[in-house]
């Protein structure tokens, strides 16, 4: 420790992401990476622009970018803003919308870094449990929460609401503002984009990590009504002029007009999650009813951090919350290629033999 | 406004960086770009790396690219904190070593971004005065300050100070957070980065932007000691998992392996530079010694805006910074290649004859 560090440097525990192993690592199913490559059009249009324009700075209200997911949606530029992630987003979001004097909500399982950003900022927050099987109970939310977070499908169980409940929500707390983060969304679920058209106390978070495989580029989205986009526009142009640099804006650009191909990949893995499920299940092994890229599974007798153990001495890297006693003894398992899960399949089996 | 924004966000004048015109300027010199496209070597570099792996996470420590400008400057990878851009490593500075009941100073004329930050953290600052020339004059620091910011050489004054200076200050004040902003430091002067082995109260910032002619791809560090460091990455750990997508750690990298090249169109920006200098000063008009890649020059008998505006109607873009009185007669002209200058000077020579 520095002598100079501040009181919030002093007391922050930063969010730890999973490992990027540098290890002889076989198959890699730890970070809900996409098994395939980006779009061809995303990767000829980065070669292309990898050219002397560089030199220039990046259009700093990522213009092009906005009206293209605009497009895609249905909603105005001024309906999207853009960041270096979805975790940049989600950092502009918790500063631009709260303070040490309101309260937020979110579920006791959902995306781990939330508690982290509210920490970062002095932002009140109070941890709601869900159900016994995982499901988000919105009637244990506290009336006087400025704003209610949670994943959908939510992170790491990958349990999904659809749109009519969370449509009553919007209705019922028109003061709080509801921010729903849909990293997973794209994996067979309805978004609830539409309804930014006609609530503005909802804003939607998406990431083209996942789907749109390209976590290497760093791409997050908000979207929401003007007034809520201005306002992250005023932190975002507080902090940084230029949050994308040139080739992440491109990437975005063109993954939003490939979306054939991205809907034909993420079909693959759609129905590999299916597949991987109805094997856990027959194999014995409890597992959420995941919507997402990923499976929320439990091997029987185990500890989950020793399931980790066992899983990586076999060459699969998953990912487990220990930290989290509520799903300490659970696993969240990417869905890979076929091959990938095949691989997965024999070793849980060798594991559960033993 | 709305109903959901935080009192920061109510409060806040966010930066204004410069424009990036949509309309037909020729002659862009209102951000300080380098005229020189990125080496060679960096071009090829992103275009084999727009590959399939795009589809992983990059590696949140960054840690190749803290290796590379390690080695380059002599110091340990503990010692290099890399960013989304300067202005990113700027806005975790303040974040990381000040909160509400330090004060910070600052000149009353450098990188106008500073003020800014420091009223999104909510840190107490003071605005101290540069002499009548603009050389800023440590004498006038008041002894409570935590820290001291400046830019070296100083934005928009091209104005710099020679590290035996620098030292002096560091050892006078071993208690204050000395930040040294180096954004336009290669452009023929000497860095204190060898001073960060010596004191713990120094932190270095650079940027890739302008002598390494990469503004669009955003990359800044920070450099100092190894607890500084680890206090940025504490806060860079709870905002952002990833700050620096793949293409941008590997154009970094290569940029710091391409030396020759960059120096060698520094050079001829240096050059230019002095003989832009020279002839300004030969038609009468008051300009800085600038160490800088742009000059700082006042046209007599026109106010700043004027004389942008007449600028621009020949289709030349600089900068004016109207906010601020002590320099609102100002502009800040970007050194551009030999021809840029020759128009600029066609253009100055227009206007003074009218």
């Amino acid at each position: 420790m520095s002598r100079f560090w501040s009181e919030t440097t002093r007391n922050i525990t930063p969010y730890v992401p999973g490992e990027q192993p540098r290890d002889k690592i076989r198959i890699k199913l730890n970070t809900n990476e996409n098994p395939y490559p980006p779009s061809p059009g995303v990767l000829a249009c980065l070669r292309e622009l990898a050219n002397e324009d560089l030199r220039l700075y990046p259009d700093p209200d990522s213009r092009e970018l906005c009206e293209t997911v605009a497009d895609y949606y249905g909603l105005s530029a001024e309906q999207v803003f853009p960041g270096n992630g979805s975790d940049e987003v989600l950092a502009f979001l918790f500063q631009t919308f709260f303070g040490p004097d309101d309260l937020i909500a979110f579920p006791d399982v959902t995306y781990s870094f939330y508690p982290v950003y509210a920490r970062l900022y002095g932002i009140p927050y109070r941890e709601i449990p869900v159900r016994e099987d995982f499901s988000i109970d919105f009637s244990g939310y506290p009336g006087e929460a400025k704003g209610i977070l949670f994943a959908n499908p939510n992170a790491p169980t990958g349990l999904y609401i659809p749109p009519a409940e969370i449509e009553a929500l919007l209705r019922a707390r028109p003061d709080t503002l509801i921010v729903v983060d849909e990293a997973y969304v794209d994996f067979g679920n309805q978004s609830v984009v539409p309804l930014v058209k006609k609530y503005d106390n909802l804003l939607v978070v998406q990431t083209l990590s996942k789907s749109r495989a390209l976590a290497g580029m760093r791409i997050g989205l908000a979207m929401g009504h003007p007034e809520l986009i201005e306002g992250l526009n005023r932190i975002k142009n507080s902090f940084n002029s230029y949050t994308m640099d040139r080739l992440a804006q491109a990437a975005a650009i063109c993954a939003f007009r490939d979306d054939a191909y991205y809907r034909e990949i993420n079909g693959r893995i759609i129905r590999e999650r299916e597949r991987f499920k109805e094997t856990l299940r027959g194999m014995g092994i409890p597992c959420t009813d995941s919507k997402s890229n990923f499976v929320f599974a439990s091997l029987p007798g185990l500890k989950g951090p020793d399931a980790l153990r066992l899983l990586r001495e076999q060459g699969i890297l998953v990912r487990n919350f220990a930290g989290n006693p509520r799903i300490a003894d659970w696993l969240r398992i990417t869905i890979g290629t076929k091959e990938d899960m095949d691989r997965v399949v024999e070793a849980v089996k060798k594991i559960m033999e033993r």
